[in-house]
């Protein structure tokens, strides 16, 4: 097939079968009706279109498009580095460099251009500093805490996870939508009085 | 929770939980590394990256960020109405009456103007006339052979599928991108060579 494409179409589709093996990084969080644990690509699938349906509620305008190719892309490192759970402080010291390599050698397979377009987006998303960023950030936050309290908060129970570090999660939500901040601390609230958060 | 949150916000909500379900709707395509059978969440987030990173090869100018949420989109009436095999003739002929059923009970979760958005992408997308649609489908057709292609076939051999169907079911991917159909012409002659499509 090489002959008949030219290289960049052929760098492109390495990168485009590559990403496939984003659908293998499980993460904590489990699908609702107490499924199976979910995977990245599904995690950000779904992100994706809670940017869309909910950014009326981002406090700043945003370039929705935007959003939504910083939602698909974001956990791609993951494919090298694994997923890192929220609540786990040993292996949160070591994410920033096996997602640095990662970053470096995924996108590389696109062309230059390509390569810088995602590169800068991926960090644009890192640096919690862009309307853009701090919206998707608040999708990367209530996506998981949505299935979890459909499934009775069983992740929190299972990693007997507490208050404290819930809302420490959550501390930059308000930044990207102060309307979906209430949602998400009315739901940990509940999930306190049940007892699925530890107070 | 319903207290605390308007009426509008908990549509939104509960349609952002009912999709969560698309994530056990499982294709017939396998995923890379003779892995196991993709789901319908994962395809449509593997098709919208691909879009954006394919798009300078649609035939016409498109509204990429429509085309990724038409893609997003594009399954979630399997919910209800399951997958339909690209090959199976049988529930290929019901498939069109289970799909609108589908289409009206989950989209009827959002509020009226979003509801009313999301079906007209979602039409958009099955009447195959405009270009973002167009393009859609390309991915729609191209991101399964991309898969099939790189597990040696297995999908094919598996349901013993003829080059006459395969063909049959690119027949309109020049339409949106004649580039990525010759590629996949290309994948389809060497598959048939190698024995994995029957002649």
């Amino acid at each position: 097939m090489a002959d008949e494409i030219d290289d960049r179409l052929k760098k492109q589709l390495d990168f485009a079968l590559e990403i496939d093996k984003e659908k293998n990084i499980f993460r904590q969080t489990h699908l609702s009706g107490h499924g199976r644990n979910e995977n990245d690509a599904e995690h950000a699938w779904h992100m994706a279109i809670m940017a869309y349906i909910l950014r009326e509620y981002s406090n700043e305008e945003v370039d929705i498009a935007k959003v939504m190719l910083m939602c698909l892309i974001h956990d791609i490192v993951e494919i090298d580095a694994g997923d890192t759970y929220a609540y786990d402080d040993e292996n949160l010291k070591t994410q920033k460099a096996r997602e640095d390599a990662a970053k470096e050698r995924i996108f590389s397979l696109l062309p230059e251009d390509q390569k810088k377009e995602l590169v800068a987006l991926f960090d644009e998303f890192e640096e919690f500093e862009t309307p853009e960023s701090k919206f998707a950030h608040a999708m990367d936050n209530l996506q998981p805490l949505m299935l979890n309290n459909s499934n009775d908060g069983g992740d929190w129970k299972e990693h007997g996870v507490s208050a404290a570090q819930v809302y420490g999660r959550q501390s930059k939500t308000a930044l990207g939508s102060e309307k979906l901040f209430q949602v998400i601390d009315g739901i940990i609230k509940d999930n306190i009085q049940k007892g699925s958060i530890k107070e």
